[in-house]
Formats: structure tokens, C-alpha cells, sequence
């Protein structure tokens, strides 16, 4: 079976087809419109329906099938979906999620909701979720599923190959770990190869092929466990608590998608969104949640205002200088966001550290001298042709130079600052910049306007 | 052996010990330095050295050590680190990395670099690496190594068994893969499972117990990939040619890293860097791409600045409005980007596609009426009670409002629509944004403000 690249970049319309399957309540109209659908499609066709609508959908599918849909989503929008269905409809579809995914989904919802599913689950595994709940997200705790493929270390190689061989659900749960081997404190003390496995005998001690697992403790963070797997081709990762027992593993899938979460939401903070926003979310909170970032907004703008009202003779005197303020502020803020974009990917590669901020400023600065005197020449000179002053021109182009030096410097050092204050550089960074370059901005044409003010006029 | 978050999180200071092994030549100082760091410690160190440092480091530290050190670099930076090397050098490294990132390397690479490396290469690995350069980056082609774990239909259980359990090399290459079964046309058509081959005899032939793989053709996008492995719990699919050939195999892990470099490009290049800017790069090269993404920016600029220009007198007669033009345009700014962003987030996450944009307008558009409403409300008022003019309140908080209002909706929309014109969103949303909204802003406040005149003055 090859797919069809056409069938998954130009989707049947189904919209119809599923909104009738939806009124009719044809569970399996609906299994098979969405089953050839790529998880995110299938995920696009249910957020675009009503709550009432989206419920049928997840109850009338089947369960594996739900499930795999609701993972897809970002974990906030799964919590909404889980919480539009029956309680027992959603266990049913939570035991098909490993435990990580199901502590994310259980986190997010409302206590009522969580508390009613978790008492349909297993005790076992409700208590799993329960304590993967309280880890940070970002950590190998919040990252690690419960479910371990161990054995003691008085078992044998037979024990692991009947477990392999046997077509016991669970297998299917640990895919790709390789079998650890705990002893009598849960600690693990030794992980098997399956080249190990394939030349003993069965009769074979786990103790005597083992070699020493490399662990993690639960505290480790997301850049130590992508380091981790950047140098070991190990699937899973081991994670052990303070006692050194075994509490779950963390596997590279995890790890990979936790990166691309946290690259995903600096990208929607750079740009002035903060949380998890879709558009099948409800308006006012989507409304409120922008409302808020853009609040702080407006202090830092009144700021920048300031600075011009303070020069309104020297305004009042030469106009056109209004032509050039936002042209010299936006344009400098431009320069600073390209340097806080770089170091944002220096801090994420871990190429940069909070204390190389004087080694960033150095790097920054050169360019910022190269760029600022050639946007500042070529600005200087429009506006000396468009006004035919060439005392205009040496005003907006040398506020320009200047601005783009120090929109440069603040740029790519900014983020550094706020990381070593432990601050989120992806939220602050792009308001704290706007605003130092727009005042410096307007500062640097207002008053090199007023020294030069006989010539000016 | 537990990995100590203290000395990840604080390395300790090598960079010294570094430089004067670096000096004196010292291969297993160098290699005791580097080992126990981070990959992206070590690379941090190494970029921060002269030409002829890294080429000593790479050449003196263990060829697995340095392979993996260089894979840690985007590939741009890679391909510069190995093109410091002595050919042989760069041969020896490049023999520890999979076919698909010495694809990656040798593509990045200068002609003539790339060639006298190739020469070294087994005349059928350099086959392999000349074929994957041919691909596109984003597609299965691009993505798959050439490194295939596959026995004939005419192969045993026992076959496979024993290949499995050989210390050979190649078996660290496939690590993950399945084995798959390949009829006389080099076609894939089967695939088997570890627990068949621990359930079956050794005489069994391998047709008896393979299921059919699920493949993909050469061409077949990211998102395919990603959702194909999103469905699928498999940790590598095969590729095949036109003719049903088999060629190579994506892994699990390379589509992982790949949407993790779309998302981290696309960070980039929605604040203003277009491509793989380091700051170990050469200085007149990172000057010379951000200034070429800030000329296309200056024509913009200049064309919202006529808007201004056209409407001189107004502003000679009220000079406060001066003071509050940047302050609009840079507030919807803001609100658009944020519209941006969200409509980036899901273009990536697949949740909209380019013809959704009537429907995401509709949605934007109640957000961008209650957020125009409340932030013109609030600076309307603050413009009032600053210069004591309520007329100039209403001009400057209306103009915002409806500024606003186009912003978010023009933000929503504009990722959409260039995507549907084949163009980059990422890189052209932002410019596009920020001038229509300077534009109108100022037209907003202006025109109104020439109409309220006799109130204003």
C-alpha cells in the first residue's frame, strides 16, 4: 500500500458527507470518511463543528481511532475534546493513549472531569497518572510514560523471549525499549541487547548479558535529555527517582515532540501570543488572551510617545520630520528583531549561553555598524532628494545609523538578559526592543533635528 | 552511570585548557576536554575558535567524536567545519555518518571539496550519496538514508536470525529498522516482525511470515511523512522509485528533526532572517543577507511615509497627531502579528489550508472588532486626557479601532493567501503586514483628523 500523494494534499471534500453522517448518527458513515483522512485533517473536520457535533463524532468513532485524533491536537485542545464526551466514552478512549499522553490530557482538564475519568481507570494506572501529573512538563518526569518493559534480575533470557514472543497487549506499549533489568529495590541495574538476547542461551542469567543502563533522573531537563539521545541511538531513556527506583522511561518520540512544542510556542510568543491559541477556541478568550500581551503594550508605546511630545517646537518647525519618525523607528526595530531572531536560535541550539552576552554585543555591533551606516546613507539620501534638503538628509540618515546600531546591539543581547533573569526571552523580547528603539528612534532624529535646526528651516 | 544535571546545566570552564591543548597539539587532552561535554557545548567551543583551531580539534579528536560534534551543526555550518579538514580527514569523519547527512554535508559543500571526498568514498556508497543529493530536502528522497536492512523472498527466519545476532556493523546502521523482503525487481513486499522471527523456525521462509509494508514514494512531502509516522508506530518507512524499486528508508527520527528545523526556520524568518544565520558565520555574510531582507523592507517604509507626506498641512495645523501616529501603526502591527502567528501555528500544525481563508477571516475578524473596540477605547481616552481635547480622543482611538480591526483580519489572512500563491509565508507575512498597517494607520488617523479639523484646533 503506497500512499497517493495526491489523495493527502488534495483531500475529498468530505465536509458534507460528514456533517449528514454526524445528523444521522452513522458510526460507521463517520469511521469511514475519516479513517483515509490524515490525523490532521480528520482533527481540522471535527474543530470546525459544534461542541454537540464534535462529541457524536468522538463517541460514534472508534476509540483507537478518537484517540489518535485527539493526541494529534495540542494537548489543550484534546483536554476540550475529552470533555465534551461521556465519561465513559473518554476512558475508553484514554486507555488507548500511553500514560505521558493521558497525564498531559488529565492536566488540562477540568478537576470535576479528570477526577471522574481517573475513577473508571485501573487503580495501577490512575495512581501512574496521578504522580506523572505532578512532574514539570519540560522534564524527563513530565516527559517519561509509566509503562516499563523490566524483569528481575533472577530471570532469564527465556522469560525475555517468551515476553517478546507472546502477543500480550502490552508489548505493543514499550515498542522499542529494550528490556532493563531491575533489582530487588526497583533500581535498574542492567539493560539487554536484542543481540544479547538472539546469541545466549535461554537458560541464561539477564545478569550475565547485561550491560550498565545510562539513567536519568526525573528532574532532567528537556536539553539534557535531547543531548542524551543526540549522542546515544537509544530509543528510551531510563528515568530514575532520588532512591534510584525505576519510575518510567522516556523515549525519543517524546523528547522529539516536546522540542518541536517549544519551538513552536517561542515562535507564537515572538509574535505577541501567548498560550496555546487555535481558532476553534472560543472568541473571548482568544480575544482576552491577546488583549492581555497587547495591555503591556501600550505602556511601553505611551513611553515612546513621550519622548516626541517633549520635542513638539522643533516638530511644529519642521514638519516633514513627521514623514521620518516611524520610518526610522520601525525600520531600526526591523534590524533588532533580525539580531533577536538569531540568538533566539543560538539559545535554542545551545550554541549561546546567558553569560556570553559580551560575546554576542561584540558580534552584533559590527554588523550593526556595516548595516546601520548602509541603511543610513541610503534613507539620508531619499529623504535629502524627496524634501531637497540635504540638512533633512544628514538629520533622518545619522538617526538611522545610530538607531540601527543600538536596535542591533539590544537585539542580540536582550534575550541572553532576560534568560539569565529568568525571564522568557521568546514573550519579552520583542516589547522590550520596540520600545528602546522606537524612543531612541525618535530621540536620535528629534534632537539631532533641533541642533541643526538653522539649517533645518 | 547517571547524567548529572549540574555539570550540563554548568559546564565547567574548558575553554582554556582547550586553547593550550589546541597549541601544543595534544589529541587525547583534546578528546578528554570535549568528550564529557554536551554535543552543543562542544560545538559551542569549537565555533568560537579561528579556521585553523577547528581543523586542528577535528582532526586530533576521534573521528566518532567528531562526526557526531559536526551532525550538531546546522547542516550549513557542517559542511564549512568539514571543508577546514585535510580530504582524508574529512573522509574519516564523514565514513561515521549515515548516508543521509553525508548527503546533507557534501550538498552544502564547495564542488571541488565535495568531490575529492566522494573519490575517497567505496565507489557504491558515493553512488548513494550523489543519488540522495538529487532529492529534495522536505521530501522522503531527501529525508531517507540509503542503508537498508533487507533479505530476498528466498531467505529464511534463520537467515535473518543469524544477521541479527553477527556483530557486524551494518546491523548499528539499521538500528530500529525492520527487515524487509524483496522480490527479484528490488520491490519491498513484505515486512516482518521481530515476535514472527521469535515464533516461527528457522526454516521458515520469510514470505511465510511477512505482512505488507506500508511505503512511500520518493517525492512523498513532510507532512505525508509526518503523519504517516503520527498513524503508524513504525521507527522507519521504506522509499521506493517510480517502479516500485526500493531506495532507502525514512526514519522516525529524521522526519522528527526535520519538522524541528522547519519550525526553528521559520521562527527565523518571520523575524527577518532568511537563512541559517550563526554568528560564527563570517561577518559581511550575516551583514550582507539581513541587509538584503531590510532593502525590500525600505521601498515599504517609504511608501507608507507618502501617506504622511500627502496630508503635510494637517499636521502643521494639529502637531499633536504627530505624537500618536507611531503609536497606532506600531499597536496594530502588534495585533496583526499576532494573527500571524496563530495562522502559522496551524499552516504547521495542517488545522487550515490555504482555501480555509474566508472562514479564518470570519474568525478573526469578531477578535479583531472586540480588541479594536477596547484598545481604541483605551488610547482614545489616554490621547484625551493628555492634550485635553476630546476630538483629538475620538480621531486617535477610532483610527486605532479600525485600524486594528484591519490589521488582525489582514494578519489572519495573509499567511494563507501566500501560501496559495506558492510564495513563503514566513518570510513575507510580516513586511507585507507591517506596511499595510503603517499605510492605513496613518491614513486613518490623518483623514479623520482632517475632518474633525475645526474641532481640533
Amino acid at each position: 500500500m503506497t500512499m497517493d500523494p495526491e489523495q493527502i494534499d488534495q483531500p475529498i471534500e468530505v465536509s458534507d458527507a460528514l456533517y449528514s453522517a454526524v445528523e444521522s448518527g452513522d458510526a460507521i458513515a463517520l469511521q469511514n470518511l475519516l479513517e483515509p483522512l490524515s490525523l490532521a485533517e480528520a482533527l481540522r473536520e471535527i474543530l470546525q463543528m459544534d461542541s454537540a457535533g464534535r462529541a457524536t463524532v468522538l463517541s460514534l468513532i472508534s476509540a483507537e481511532l478518537a484517540a489518535a485524533i485527539i493526541e494529534e491536537a495540542p494537548h489543550e485542545t484534546g483536554a476540550d475534546l475529552m470533555e465534551t464526551l461521556e465519561v465513559l466514552r473518554a476512558y475508553e478512549i484514554m486507555e488507548e493513549l500511553d500514560s505521558d499522553i493521558q497525564a498531559d490530557l488529565i492536566g488540562d482538564m477540568q478537576y470535576e472531569d479528570a477526577e471522574a475519568i481517573l475513577q473508571q481507570m485501573d487503580a495501577e494506572d490512575a495512581a501512574d497518572v496521578r504522580r506523572l501529573i505532578d512532574y514539570d512538563g519540560d522534564t524527563a518526569g513530565g516527559l517519561m510514560m509509566a509503562e516499563v518493559f523490566v524483569f528481575s534480575d533472577t530471570q532469564t533470557v527465556g522469560a525475555v523471549l517468551r515476553q517478546l514472543a507472546s502477543d500480550d497487549n502490552d508489548v505493543d506499549r514499550y515498542r522499542g525499549q529494550h528490556p532493563y533489568v531491575l533489582n530487588a529495590d526497583s533500581q535498574p541495574i542492567g539493560v539487554v541487547s536484542l543481540r544479547g538476547l538472539l546469541t545466549s542461551k535461554r537458560s541464561d542469567r539477564l545478569t550475565e548479558i547485561m550491560v550498565q543502563p545510562i539513567t536519568v533522573p526525573v528532574t532532567a531537563s528537556l536539553s539534557e535529555l535531547e543531548d542524551i539521545f543526540d549522542k546515544h541511538p537509544f530509543l528510551g531513556v531510563p528515568v530514575i527517582e532520588e532512591d534510584g527506583k525505576l519510575v518510567g522511561v522516556v523515549s525519543r518520540a517524546a523528547v522529539s515532540q516536546a522540542l518541536l512544542e517549544r519551538s513552536e510556542s517561542e515562535t507564537m510568543k515572538l509574535q505577541g501570543v501567548v498560550g496555546d491559541e487555535l481558532r476553534s477556541m472560543p472568541t473571548w478568550l482568544r480575544s482576552k488572551r491577546r488583549l492581555a500581551w497587547l495591555s503591556a503594550n501600550i505602556v511601553l508605546n505611551i513611553l515612546a510617545a513621550s519622548v516626541i511630545s517633549a520635542y513638539e517646537e522643533t516638530l511644529t518647525a519642521v514638519i516633514a520630520i513627521a514623514i521620518f519618525l516611524p520610518m526610522v523607528s520601525d525600520m531600526s526595530g526591523c534590524s533588532g528583531n533580525q539580531a533577536v531572531g538569531v540568538s533566539m536560535r543560538e539559545l535554542s541550539l545551545g550554541l549561546v549561553r546567558p553569560k556570553d552576552a559580551a560575546r554576542v554585543w561584540m558580534k552584533e555591533i559590527t554588523v550593526g555598524v556595516i548595516n546601520g551606516i548602509a541603511l543610513g546613507l541610503l534613507i539620508g539620501i531619499v529623504a535629502w532628494v524627496w524634501k531637497g534638503n540635504p540638512a533633512l538628509g544628514l538629520v533622518i540618515g545619522l538617526a538611522l545609523a545610530l538607531n540601527t546600531m543600538l536596535a542591533v546591539s539590544i537585539g542580540g543581547v536582550v534575550p541572553l538578559l532576560l534568560k539569565r533573569l529568568g525571564q522568557d526571552p521568546a514573550a519579552a523580547s520583542g516589547p522590550l526592543l520596540t520600545t528602546v528603539t522606537d524612543m531612541a528612534g525618535f530621540f536620535f532624529v528629534l534632537s539631532l533635528a533641533s541642533l541643526m535646526m538653522p539649517w533645518l528651516i
